[in-house]
């Protein structure tokens, strides 16, 4: 299931995008003057494969998993923090939960390994595979079979979130730590020095920006003296929560469904998805651009430019939940416009 | 009325944004996570003087006129399509239809001088100057008792839509050829070479450009051989349009209501509102960066930087319009998130 080999969308793509492009070149604008909501439209046209698209349905899925790596004092926070958080956007107090009401997305919190006991909440998704990962700078972060298993636990929350209508899905995450695992994964897949990698993440002060650099030289050393399948890399290198946002992707391109990326965190388990299979790349979205250095090597890897640049670099969702409604804005001038025909404007010579 | 003195809002702005500050280090994420949309929120407070500010009203005016330097020949498209994109936008077909229904925004439309007779809809407020305004290439385009006719209906807009709910307003507009008025007056306001300024606005091409850039130089000599208060030189290079959403401007700016500019045009506009009452850069909120060469002139003017950039020269307010959620998440994260201890979420120490 991982390995399934990359299906070649690209042509197909390629056609829908020029047809959309064409009924662009009609609409009542200048061509070309809605900039990128033109291509955002011809691409949203190419995922669903139609020259009506609908992204009334937003879905955004936020998961939250511990990391071993924390042993390392790669965080200022406590890792108790990734279990409190939860409760808060159970309660609606976190910066999530007040995005996705503006923007009229649907937010499900789904547990995939917060340390502690389960947490009992009819508004969580409890899918734990264990309590928090290695620490991957002595072992693998979590075994092949966990690693699948987080894949599945992404994979079922995309079917379940498109059952229930929804045509674009925002990934978001929850982790103390996870940072540090990302830096991991881009230093292991984009071969970048781990200095030009790792930031400084919700805040860590210089000395914890040294013990993170250090700590992914060490995961490196440990796990990348050979060539590794990034579903292995993943196994080694990961957390529950991307691997999670991993079988996102994989399972919401499979349907044809627009994948939000959030910051850093999402992208890397978007570029993992895109390993595994090349075509996932084409149903990526890349909301906005976070302030982790490790977030423009991603984007760089998927060929992708962010619609937002706030500066941001919270996490949760919160980037992939503001580019809902530019996406949504971008489909609507689409698909509501009058031609220059229909309502009798002349067109530039 | 137009030349009131500056009111010293500065230091009330600057004690409501510090109070805002204090409160966003007590919400439940790392502190700045937020990056931009932290600003905003705290702007949004000090227009509002208040911690609990609500910006769930949103206006967009579109004001629309004709401009008689389109005989310089400057821009690609009949000075029909002004009146033709009026009644699309009475029948819905516009980008703005599409656009403020997906961010929830009331769409006024505003005859402030299209050509040819009355437009008879009961959608549209009809509050004609004048079929057009003259050719500043050869005289004043208005007289000052027209300019400041203009800037009068755009005060009484703006009331208008804060009466009704209003608590941000985009400003937007729609005039074939009004590139090149805005050109002409950002050379005069802020010294910069029309070669530097003047772009290709909705498709003109090289030899339109080089018509546009020299009819702006033709202006110049004949209006800015002194100095001229802001309101003159409104009334010798302005457009009936922009009059009004400099009205918009002073009277949203004056009724502590913030104010979304939009690309070229509507910048313009803000900027003479600017040099008016200097007090209204403080309720001046930077929708999104234009393809416009001279827009940026304006921005840097007014020391403003763009909550989006996403390569549209459309007009008709659409960056004003993609930017209201965006304000609307910043005030919802600041007024609804849980602090950390609310929430009971451990801070970093």
């Amino acid at each position: 299931m991982v390995n399934e080999a990359p299906k070649p969308l690209h042509n197909a793509m390629n056609t829908w995008e020029q047809r959309a492009a064409e009924r662009q070149n009609t609409l009542t604008k200048p061509p070309g003057s809605l900039g990128r909501l033109e291509h955002l439209a011809n691409r949203i046209c190419a995922i669903q494969q139609t020259l009506t698209p609908n992204v009334d349905g937003a879905a955004i899925l936020v998961f939250a998993a511990d990391h071993g790596v924390c042993e390392e004092g790669v965080n200022p926070f406590p890792q108790s923090v990734t279990r409190q958080m939860v409760q808060n956007f159970l309660n609606g107090g976190a910066a999530i939960n007040a995005l996705a009401r503006v923007v009229d997305a649907d937010l499900t919190i789904i547990d995939v390994g917060v340390i502690g006991p389960p947490i009992s909440d009819p508004r969580l998704l409890s899918h734990r595979i264990r309590e928090g990962t290695h620490n991957f700078c002595k072992t693998w972060a979590m075994s092949q079979e966990e690693a699948n298993a987080a894949i599945e636990v992404g994979r079922s929350c995309a079917r379940q979130a498109i059952t229930l209508g929804a045509s674009v899905i925002g990934i978001g995450e929850m982790g103390i730590g996870n940072t540090t695992t990302a830096s991991a994964l881009c230093a292991a897949l984009t071969g970048r020095h781990p200095e030009l990698i790792c930031g400084r993440g919700t805040g860590c002060d210089e000395a914890g920006l040294l013990r993170k650099q250090d700590a992914v030289r060490r995961a490196l050393a440990l796990h990348t003296q050979t060539q590794h399948q990034p579903a292995e890399l993943l196994a080694r290198l990961g957390g529950f929560e991307i691997a999670a946002m991993c079988g996102v992707s994989l399972e919401a391109a499979q349907q044809r469904c627009a994948i939000l990326t959030d910051g850093f965190i999402s992208t890397a388990a978007a570029a993992i998805a895109t390993r595994i299979n090349a075509a996932v790349r084409d149903f990526l979205i890349a909301s906005h651009r976070s302030l982790e250095p490790g977030h423009q090597a991603f984007l760089d890897e998927l060929g992708l430019e962010p619609l937002l640049d706030l500066q941001m670099r919270l996490g949760e969702g919160t980037g992939a939940a503001l580019a809902i409604p530019i996406v949504r804005a971008a489909v609507a001038a689409f698909t509501s416009m009058a031609t220059f025909s229909s309502a009798g404007v002349s067109e530039a010579p």
